[in-house]
């Protein structure tokens, strides 16, 4: 299949960055344009950093979109198309699809190009993609921690990563110049970076991501079974707490069952001591024991004030 | 103890209201002038529905507190002092303590007064306070839907209450005119008004706000447990899910014990058939099950949308 052009003469001006000081990539290549995708093809954009974009999307819908919104100047539905002669590869679907992925635009990869990614969970990622990255080509794992309850190109916002962190997971194998390439990448596009271990950035994110949003999927679905005058009045009512719930619980389920699915250890286990702790607080609102109930909410406080002083709330 | 006034000269113009064809009370009296409270005494005050407003408070920082950023006129510490006269008393402590005060208070109400509350249970509430309220006064139990994580009179504000539900739960023997003050009071504070049993109130608040309450403070405590380092990180990369929590479990937490351990019945409840439904998803994962997740994910959404529709979101 051959690329499809957007006409540059219909592009809106501030998207063109035809030369600058910072292009860091004359070619950039998306596997997937959803709501990262878009987001950072958009921030890459306003910042100069790239020549020209081309996505790759299996739904045609996808595709229309990102052409006509101008997030990027091509669109295909073949890898092959999409990864050629591109100098970075950003791989931006569900975790669950990246190893089929990788396969697929292995034998197409430009000698020299990065391959990077954008999800959840890396020691899964890394495991299902790093075996098909052939020689001469870096793999540079990475996450950013920017997202919000909305999907697919038409969420896509050049600000998302403005502030926010950016985990990079690198493996020796691949070039330190490859990681501090994209590292500066990122913070050119208003991002933090910090790298870490594949495996601590797991257990890191089933604690600060994960089990919120499984909780927050476990209560909101907890509320869908109830009879529908009661749901109805959750629904009314919802601002009293449920309703920052309900935003969690609102992010895309393929995505999400593809974190849960390929996260399962870490999640599991924070899960496990997430059910210890609710025990033991039920256990003492049974017994009437209100010490241990304003003890722990009193502790709970803070860790709030430690995330104020961090600047992240 | 006489009641302490503030000298009217010092007072800002716009927060004197000393006459509006509004003026629905000529003397009210706050038990508590904490974050709630205060943000009622200045609602009432801009919405010009107050003559003079007095606050009861156990703690000499809070009293002064309330003076001196003008909230009300009088402060005191002594409960007959604080009702003597008023036409409207309004409980507004944690709910553990206001069978006590509608003791203390109750010898020195004015005949054709009306008690009214916040509290998010009611039916506890009303079991405290009810028996002790004198005939010729009305008790309207009530509860705003509103609220921060921030505690203490230095917290309120006059617009809390903005486009916010305010659930009454009426006892049938009180007058129905008490209750309808009641509701056009809060309407006139820019609140939405509902009436319902109170048995019900509590189970949908056991669900919208006890609940994700609950939870959130459960998960932000595993937090605290862990390994300062790893602790330090969840803090530093709390904005991918677990902020909300945090911001969730800073509440007040005596306000907070009060309420499990008054609505224990309904709390349980739901956590109960909130942790079948985590058990379920826990083993889902664990089986590797995609279909159940993504399932489930997707009738969240649902929800989100619902509230959507609702402008509650």
């Amino acid at each position: 299949m051959t690329a499809k052009s957007v006409k540059k003469s219909a592009a809106k001006p501030q998207r063109i960055v035809a030369q600058s000081k910072h292009v860091m990539f004359n070619r950039v290549a998306f596997i997937g344009i959803g709501h990262i995708g878009a987001s950072m093809a958009l921030a890459m954009r306003r910042a100069g950093l790239v020549g020209s974009i081309i996505a790759c999307a299996r739904k045609p819908k996808t595709r229309k979109t990102a052409l006509k919104l101008k997030i990027v100047d091509e669109v295909t539905a073949d890898y092959g198309t999409a990864v050629k002669g591109a100098d970075l590869v950003v791989i931006a679907t569900p975790i669950g699809t990246n190893g089929a992925i990788a396969k697929a635009i292995a034998p197409h990869l430009k000698s020299g190009a990065i391959v990077t990614d954008v999800g959840s969970v890396k020691q899964a990622v890394i495991a299902a993609v790093a075996p098909h990255i052939p020689k001469g080509v870096d793999f540079v794992p990475g996450h950013p921690l920017a997202g919000t309850e909305h999907s697919g190109p038409e969420a896509g916002f050049a600000e998302l990563f403005q502030g926010r962190w950016v985990l990079l997971t690198p493996l020796p194998r691949y070039s330190a110049k490859a990681v501090k390439k994209i590292a500066e990448m990122w913070r050119l596009m208003g991002a933090k970076v910090d790298t870490m271990q594949a495996a601590h950035h797991d257990k890191v994110l089933a604690i600060t991501s994960h089990l919120p949003h499984l909780i927050a999927y476990t209560a909101v679905g907890t509320a869908t079974d109830l009879a529908s005058d009661l749901r109805q009045e959750v629904i009314e009512f919802s601002a009293s707490g449920f309703r920052d719930f309900t935003r969690v619980a609102a992010s895309d389920p393929v995505m999400w069952r593809d974190i849960f699915l390929n996260n399962r250890e870490a999640v599991l286990e924070i899960l496990q001591r997430f059910n210890e702790d609710l025990t033991a607080l039920q256990r003492a609102i049974r017994k009437g024991d209100g010490q241990t109930l304003e003890d722990l909410f009193t502790r709970t406080r803070a860790i709030r004030r430690g995330i104020i002083d961090a600047k992240q709330a």
